[in-house]
């Protein structure tokens, strides 16, 4: 099934100028323009920002083949996959910025979009934003996370399945750590282009496996559904604050073409890439595995730590769920135990807040989230500080 | 009348462990967070982008302040005004996101907005994207440009004015180039606060006035309404693409403080401003100055020159819209000619393409709108073109 599209976006028929200078174009013919107010084409840019900007909505186009190159050579596509093309590329300022175009492109006001639960709790945020609404998508644990596929397909199948425009992967999921497994992946990919549903694939925290897992790859790139998959400097670059990100496109090519046109005039619409930052574009993107690595070896360091002072705690009140990959990890605490009266304890006695688990819907109590970022001395004294004020709670 | 705002936003309240967080703050305590995955604050950010992020919702208070400096010293508030203070600014990537955003926090799914006709075909784009309706009002033409107001408040009181939420003012406008009249101003927001109605001010071509007029003001600043007005680095600092811009908020207290309390979670799902540029914000400031004075002299410089071609012109066809500031200007030629016809054949003769009065609505035809931003030169052939290419299709 061919994917529905908003209604949005203006496609009108081009009127006839706009069809003469497509004309030209196509015969390499560059026009002048009467009523170009591009002051950087006339001489005007100031020093400070010299060049001439081109404001192609996708992004600079040497920006876009840089990033192009570089997903290439470190990208987990299959051996042999074609190289990813620099005009599948939208580069913006963050993958908020993507998922709000993306919930313009697919819905209409009332539609909805699917995301999972636990899960990243500005999406629903930023889809109310954009007038629709979140119906979530169960991840269960029995020692490690899956996708509830059998749920989505009644979902999808429902009455409801009408309004359902787009399906949000996160991969691996964050706070959960669950990467998509190569059947839920075949599955969804499947029932998606049964429904003509879009994928919207957040992958930011792909690099960051927690453990070793044969069978994770990147949804970047997915040939049997239209798929939107989104990453950015926030994570691979441990850079939240540079304010870079993308979303590239692929899928069956009709469906890609339609797509993009109308993505086209979205991105059109808000141009969001400063050439300040895509000419730096090639720098960042030089210190990124660095970067990754780094990050990395802390996060692997610090899980390690973890297991050992949970392994070593007398009392074995608290357990650490399996995570795959991520920054974050969840941990598990009696469930006598109410989670906001945990978290206040921390707070009074050390100085310390937290994110509970019925932050990210869990469904049952007894969850704390736990970055695995800050450094060794201080991630164990905030362990040390969970450990003892549960003991003090049940003491 | 108190303004109303959409229903997009989550204000629910807050729960326990975020009201102990604003607790703590409001006692200065500065907690540590289990869940902090902020990789700069743990020493984590990349050397090719060093710093803490602050991941401020209204961008970097020191930028603010640098800005807020700025603006209270070059504005043309009125002496003795309270100088801009740096906590009613919203740093953002440009003055679509602001529409954007602005369109989000006052307006649900079907409701509308007012925009000036000949107006910024922009508007109306980014308001679909949002689900939201524009209605047009006029302005007209009689020797200068004037707005309808009597127009406008007919509007607001009939049956559709429930849903108006927001009325744009472009000042000055674009391709009319009009600013608004003290008279206009003082009934507009007299009208919109009896209503309920915020005023979203468009001042990027603020400084680009073409000839002495007094009374000119900014709206940045109103106290009688609430009131967003947007300027940026497009205009300003002749720099489309440094892509920066900003909201400064102002208006009867009690309706900024709901109003900032709403965008505040807006601003902080998008967070835009990369520090990148955040940190050059103080010199791209300093150059701002010296370009307004160049591209002023260049805008009028084009337009004295144009005034004598059209005074030297033989055929006495073409004359030229009265405008008061920015940099484009409206040509008038006989109506006879059809709009399409004259630029498909200004393409064809002389390579060059334009955009007639309909693609800004104006409501007759036999107009042209034309920059007067490039190299003198280059407009003198502009307007040699469209003369040329009038008196032949009449002669
Ligand atoms: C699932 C997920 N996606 C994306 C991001 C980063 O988003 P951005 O690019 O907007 O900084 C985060 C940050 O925590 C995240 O958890
Ligand atoms: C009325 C008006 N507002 C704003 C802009 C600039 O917008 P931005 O800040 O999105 O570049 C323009 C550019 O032509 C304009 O004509």
């Amino acid at each position: 099934m061919t994917v529905r599209f908003s209604s949005r976006v203006d496609i009108s028929a081009p009127n006839p100028i706009a069809a003469a200078e497509a004309d030209a174009r196509a015969h390499g013919v560059v026009l002048g323009k009467l009523n170009d107010s591009n002051p950087t084409r006339h001489g005007l840019a100031p020093a400070e920002v010299p060049g001439v900007y081109t404001a192609e909505p996708r992004g600079p186009r040497p920006a876009r083949e840089t990033l192009a190159r570089y997903l290439s050579d470190t990208g987990d596509s299959p051996a042999g996959s074609a190289p990813v093309d620099p005009d599948s590329l939208y580069l913006l300022s963050s993958t908020s910025e993507a998922y709000s175009w993306l919930i313009k492109l697919l819905c209409d006001a009332g539609d909805a979009v699917l995301a999972p639960k636990p899960g990243y709790p500005l999406i629903e945020s930023i889809a109310r934003l954009e007038c629709v609404d979140t119906i979530e998508y169960q991840l269960r644990f029995d020692g490690s996370w899956f996708i509830d596929t059998a749920a989505i397909e009644q979902l999808l199948y429902s009455e409801q399945g009408e309004r359902i425009r787009a399906l949000v992967l996160i991969n691996p999921n964050n706070p959960s750590g669950s990467y998509v497994k190569p059947e839920e992946r075949a599955t969804l990919v499947r029932l998606c282009a049964e429904r003509g549903i879009a994928i919207i694939a957040d992958e930011v925290f792909y690099d960051y496996a927690l453990e070793p897992f044969d069978g994770n790859a990147r949804l970047a790139g997915e040939t049997g559904v239209l798929t939107f998959a989104l990453d950015g400097f926030s994570k691979m670059l441990a850079a939240p604050h540079a304010k870079v990100g993308w979303i590239r496109v692929s899928g069956p090519q009709s469906d890609v073409i339609e797509a993009q046109r109308r993505l086209d005039v979205i991105a059109d619409d808000y141009l969001p890439m400063s050439d300040i930052i895509a000419d730096r574009l090639p720098e960042l993107l030089a210190a990124a595995p660095a970067q990754v690595a780094r990050v990395r070896e802390r996060v692997r360091g610090n899980l390690a730590a973890l297991h050992g002072m949970l392994e070593g705690d007398e009392h074995g009140l608290v357990d650490v769920l399996r995570a795959e990959g991520g920054w974050n990890i969840l941990l598990r605490v009696p469930s006598v135990i109410d989670e906001n009266e945990l978290v206040l304890r921390l707070i009074e006695s050390h100085g310390l807040t937290g994110q509970p688990g019925y932050f990210f819907d869990m469904t049952s109590n007894g969850y704390l989230a736990v970055s695995l970022l800050p450094e060794p001395d201080e991630f164990r004294r905030n362990i040390r500080a969970v450990l003892d004020t549960v003991a003090a709670m049940l003491g």
